[in-house]
């Protein structure tokens, strides 16, 4: 989803009830980011609390290309990396991921070994049919074992866009919270659910009531699903006592527009890119009794805040001994405060922006290149920014563009280099760049090797289910990253 | 201002708390449209319910060319059509005009003579300062006769920005309002301040208050103005017995973007132009006691709208010896209905395109000439859709662009021409088009003809103050209208 796709965020067509009243009962962030304008990055930043670079789930396979976790990569979730849910398994709860998971296919990776203690959903996107001989269709898991397989157990028609599974998420997240609340045991619920991606989706009752398309009768249902979620909480008499976020891992996907991709509102571009289309995510906070009705905020927050805030919620302290890059939230959330911290647009290993108060300074910018824009994949489409929205890579790391996002929130009017504004802005934004590179420690990536071999052919359970294929010869290649 | 420029729109700033605490009070129009992409048409518009191309207020010197009323125009509102106050005036009502008129400077369009009883405010834009040789500056006006000009007794300080008419105007709506309370009349009030017009302005309290620079500040404090408004209306103890409306008369002007231009939200282009970021503007309709909080319509309504649901508040029938384009938006605002009517966009003499349910069908497509944008005139900057934005008049009468403004609100993706949902659209379009054409009788083109003789030069009441100006000698010429 973009920020822009939602009733609160200003979607003209308004069609998101419960998301705007989880809004005028909550906080909105206006300013909240994702850590990677990809999926993959952008979750293993959230369960980590760390910038990708960091993490490992990038590429090095090129310059600043964006990197994520189709079948057949090779790398994942390191064990020497901490997952939200590992650590907070210390404070007694019960972890439960729903949907999809993305931080690798292989055992090694599984959710159950990083922390979950349940798990219903798949690895991957839900990309396909295939046929199941050059590429295998994507598992569906319950906790260890596969339980069935996209499009063939788990029905998608790409025709009408008919699918159950938001229905299906809804009702595993509505029992996992009823079984917590009878043995009275903390709760850490990760509902990754993925209408929004495409192919988009939608279950045969939401399907042709919205007036943007499928795209939007998936929206629609995914906020009913968070009605009856947060009704849920409400019902169960636990909403005082459980903390809600709602948040995307990326910008709409304006490759996919209008139909199965949705609004990143007034900013610039989408998906891929590092413009505030790609990265600013709508946001919502939630915990009746604690956050004031109604309230906004303007602070700077990411993905990975929620790592560092869940601890908080938890009476944990982060880990001490590696870098992390989520703040707790905690003071922003329950007393209106602002911290003050910068953000970082990374494209794979290359750090295109940051963002600084209302400044945001671009060191690279970079749509796509022109070969793959030549092709028609225009991740900006209808928006062309001279100098800005770039076809090569381009280089400003000595006189980086400069932005000012209130008064020019589509990053369309560069600051001249020669203002005393861009002068100033400079100096501190410098500053910070400078200590975030001088400190930075690049994790080993994750995303450069590829093979055939580790595709989802034979996931564990699929003896049960007569599901299981034959795994092809071993031949890892470099990942091929066009964006 | 633009229907991105408010926070219940969507502006990421989320500066106009009051207006937003209006909408949630009130009614939030998504679809309501001005009958113009500029000032003065849409403004005639407003206050004849008619449509500009028959009120007069266009020009016939070149084909699809906008036209206002700067002070060389020659012509004005006709004395045949029948103004919004002087049928209020049959039912008892005072009118009142606070700030700009624009429908005319020359003696015999002064609003006092077309059913308003007071007035306070300017003729024009506040454009200036001028040298009182070459242009005299703008007055003002008190009722009948002129009171000071603009930067000579009415400052506006075009280096910091500040200026405190916004200020004057709020007070003299506020009086107003009490006086009226006190004397038991019902009463109209047309507050048509201007303080998002280039050059923008703010009171000193204002300036610098906003993240968005002094547009910014000029949003914010016609917003605090506006509670100021509603307040005054409570504690008087009126405002269940008062309809409150607030709209805008054109996109926001992105041609003066990011320092005196606001924004148009996701949708395409601006001011001057009939994409929807041209004429799609914010609004708000406010009754406690009436409108039941919080409401949302999708209803396509139109400033002409104002002039037929005010009568019909008023208890009056619109004129029955003339077209009215209006609708009386009673039914919608008070029982939630639903009217199936079309939007026409008109530039001058020219339907550009009409909007039907949720299918925009454009006839013609033009932002502005290679000239024009060659000079740096560009009223679409950052947004570029090949075949739509056109810098030249494009014809597109046998076979016009359809857009879905559900699925694409940005006007990007025009559907193509051989789909069965083209075919069916245009079919009942075209035939909505087809009775408009037939059916329509243009008026006498008002905006043809410019004189310097017309100018400011010596507005009654100038010799009270010693300001008259020497008259030119009279040297009638054809309008140039560039746009």
């Amino acid at each position: 989803m973009g920020w822009g796709d939602l009733g609160a965020f200003g979607e003209p067509s308004k069609e998101t009830p419960n998301l705007d009243q989880m809004a005028a009962e909550g906080m909105l962030f206006l300013d909240f980011y994702t850590a990677n304008p990809l999926c993959s990055p952008s979750r293993a930043a959230l369960l980590t609390g760390r910038l990708p670079v960091r993490n490992g789930f990038y590429t090095t396979n090129a310059h600043a290309r964006n990197a994520y976790t189709p079948q057949n990569v090779v790398g994942g979730i390191q064990d020497s990396e901490l997952l939200l849910p590992e650590l907070l398994k210390k404070a007694g709860y019960i972890n439960k991921i729903i949907g999809k998971w993305h931080l690798g296919h292989r055992p090694q990776f599984h959710p159950l070994k990083h922390g979950f203690d349940e798990w219903f959903g798949s690895p991957n996107c839900h990309f396909g049919p295939y046929d199941n001989k050059e590429l295998p269709n994507i598992p569906v898991y319950r906790d260890w074992e596969m339980i069935g397989r996209y499009y063939e157990d788990f029905k998608i028609d790409l025709k009408t866009g008919e699918a159950n599974l938001t229905q299906l998420y809804l009702q595993e997240a509505l029992d996992f919270i009823s079984k917590q609340q009878t043995s009275q045991q903390p709760f850490f619920l990760y509902w990754a659910i993925d209408a929004t991606h495409a192919p988009v989706y939608a279950s045969k009752e939401f399907l042709g009531t919205s007036q943007r398309g499928l795209y939007g009768d998936a929206v629609r249902e995914i906020d009913d699903s968070i009605g009856k979620i947060l009704g849920h909480l409400q019902q169960l008499g636990i909403s005082e006592n459980t903390f809600v976020f709602f948040t995307s891992d990326n910008g709409a996907a304006l490759i996919s527009a209008p139909k199965q991709g949705g609004s990143n509102g007034p900013f610039l571009c989408g998906k891929q890119t590092t413009f505030e289309g790609g990265m600013r995510e709508p946001a919502i906070a939630w915990w009746p009794g604690h956050i004031p009705a109604g309230e906004v905020s303007h602070q700077l927050g990411s993905v990975m805040d929620l790592f560092t805030t869940s601890l908080s919620l938890a009476g944990l302290q982060p880990p001490s001994d590696r870098q992390i890059d989520g703040i707790d939230l905690l003071p922003v959330i329950l007393q209106g405060k602002l911290i003050d911290r910068p953000i970082f647009y990374y494209r794979g290993n290359e750090m295109m922006a940051v963002r600084v108060g209302l400044y945001k300074a671009h060191y690279w910018t970079w749509s796509n290149s022109w070969e793959e824009y030549g092709k028609g994949t225009d991740f900006c489409p209808g928006q062309s920014v001279s100098g800005v929205t770039t076809h090569t890579q381009e280089e400003h790391t000595y006189l980086p563009l400069l932005f000012h996002l209130g008064s020019d929130p589509g990053e369309k009017f560069p600051l001249s280099f020669a203002s005393e504004e861009y002068q100033r802005a400079m100096e501190r934004i410098s500053g910070i760049v400078q200590q975030h590179k001088d400190t930075l420690v690049p994790g080993e990536p994750q995303l450069n090797v590829c093979d055939k071999a580790v595709m989802n052919w034979s996931p564990p359970g699929c003896e049960n289910l007569g599901k299981c294929l034959k795994v092809p010869e071993s031949d890892p290649q470099k990942c091929s990253w066009p964006h």
